[in-house]
């Protein structure tokens, strides 16, 4: 029985097993996910983003713990993988993995995955990925993906995301600094998080003029529908416009509400085909970089090591430009 | 006369026309980079980064002010290249260009370029490397390189430079929050901006117990040698231990001790051979990216859209894996 095969039965100890074959790009990992990809794509990826003291951490948490024991319906698996690209040389994502297991501990349902940064940001993306594809493939519903930080980095790795929350909090300095534009693009919700702290109507009211500015075709939304847009958009509505919700993680306030949210925005997704169009998108990104991963790994098999070092060489003495020797190391070998 | 020739003989029109072509990455400015390469590899780039808030860009401007009128020398020639990665959307990395003019303006021997990111990051760290050497061939000696933000993205982007300055300032919220690790990894001089601001032991204090963490094997420096590392490193030592220097840039305090600590460091990369390894490793990679981008084009040139689509198509019917895929395409064409 193969790896990815005891992963299909339900053997959890071959996930961990598994997911520690991608972190490290094993060739055994390779042969696995290709193994798993017919039967993953049903999962529902959630990216969930935001400054450090917000409390992303804590709300994961409760997001858990409330897809765990719905109000109505029944529960979901949910798997967790936490990612810290900002940290490359501390060599451990420990995300408050502990205070977590308390409230989640010896639940199957629930499978929570630090990873750290090893170097390269593009790589951390790629095994992001992965490990996700895993988990969906296992059979998780849900697949929270949290970031730490708010910087291009995360928008890269949110990107993998059906639904990427964007975590606020009241009081964390400037408003301007905290709420970056670039990061409000890619919200699908954004969530003000410690609503019980002062300050919090003037965060919404900076998120909200933030998105008027990002969405200006919506603006007759915010202005005349503000009511509709703060309840979240009727099923089948056309335009998504990022609802705001105030959560307070620590009690569980309005998690329901943001659960609520999470899953009106995966009905919208489907509903007007933009599911399938980001699933196109994010596997032809996959497509592409490992294209490119196995030209480049095919061109130097075939291109010395002498060759090479004596191409820096000319380099390094501008004997040679960048253009040129490009051209004729392509020409002298393909 | 080639614009690169222009370039070389002093025109500073065809200067800014260059960038501009360098920006939007067309066919002219591929002609002029391979042009120019031969001539550059003189000047010494310095990269600035740190958060907002820290004072960066009006450092930026001091150091440029006392490079061109030294206590003691010839003046230098600077070029500022300013890289804003964190605003996709807003269109124009200002970075308060205008407050700089008021200082430096009708100063031939001053060049400021701003750059805004479109879309990814790596053609970002590209544009920005490819910039520098147009600066460099065009015989500035100083190249500031200055980053908005503090993430992954500056890191990338810092990279090209021989001297990284990394900027802090007292009272920028949480210290573990504002002094990052990776950012900290690549600093080799530490400047604690707003000195006359109070906190500034406590900021000070916290790079200290951070940099005696990131270099564990320079320990005996920190504790047996402060006063050496306070003053910065004897010419002619091994290791760099990254000195820490207090700076008001609104006044100009600190900045002629800074400027003292960038050339060291430049003396300390010559000495030890440093200065070419950083080189070679930098040409090395502009090299591969190259390669990369080169092998990839060729491979689109030969596969057709419709054969391509298709292939993607059977990606989302999970019909075929992206290692089957990629076989698939490469064993068919090449």
């Amino acid at each position: 029985m193969s790896l990815a095969d005891s992963v299909l039965a339900g053997d959890l100890l071959a996930l961990a097993r598994l997911l520690t074959e991608v972190e490290n790009s094993s060739p055994a990992s390779r042969t696995a996910l290709d193994e798993l990809f017919p039967h993953a794509g049903k999962a529902h990826l959630i990216g969930v983003t935001g400054a450090t003291g917000t409390g992303k951490s804590s709300l994961v948490n409760q997001l858990t713990l409330k897809f765990r024991k719905p109000d109505t319906g029944d529960p979901r698996r949910v798997a967790i993988v936490a990612v810290d690209p900002s940290s490359p040389f501390t060599g451990g994502a420990v995300l408050g993995d502990r205070v977590r297991m308390r409230d989640l501990a010896g639940d199957r349902g629930v499978f929570i995955r630090s990873m750290a940064s090893r170097g390269s940001l593009g790589g951390l993306a790629q095994a992001t990925a992965a490990m996700v594809q895993v988990f969906d493939a296992a059979g998780f519903d849900l697949i929270l993906i949290e970031t730490v930080g708010a910087g291009q980095s995360e928008v890269d790795i949110a990107r993998v995301a059906h639904t990427t929350l964007v975590v606020e909090a009241p009081g964390l300095g400037d408003d301007i600094q905290a709420i970056k534009a670039g990061i409000l693009e890619i919200a699908d919700i954004l969530v003000v998080n410690k609503a019980d702290h002062p300050g919090v109507e003037k965060t919404e009211h900076a998120l909200k003029t933030m998105l008027s500015m990002a969405h200006p075709v919506d603006k007759v939304f915010l202005q005349h529908g503000q009511a509709a847009t703060r309840a979240g958009q009727a099923d089948g509505a056309k335009v998504w416009v990022p609802p705001i919700r105030r959560t307070i993680a620590t009690d569980g306030t309005g998690v329901a509400d943001l659960v609520a949210a999470i899953d009106q925005h995966a009905r919208h997704l489907h509903q007007t085909g933009d599911w399938l169009r980001r699933e196109r998108a994010r596997l032809e990104v996959e497509l592409e970089t490992l294209i490119s991963e196995t030209l480049n790994s095919r061109f130097r098999a075939v291109v010395s090591d002498e060759v090479y070092t004596e191409v820096v060489d000319r380099l390094v003495q501008r004997r040679l430009s960048p253009g040129e020797a490009v051209e004729a190391l392509l020409n002298r070998k393909f």
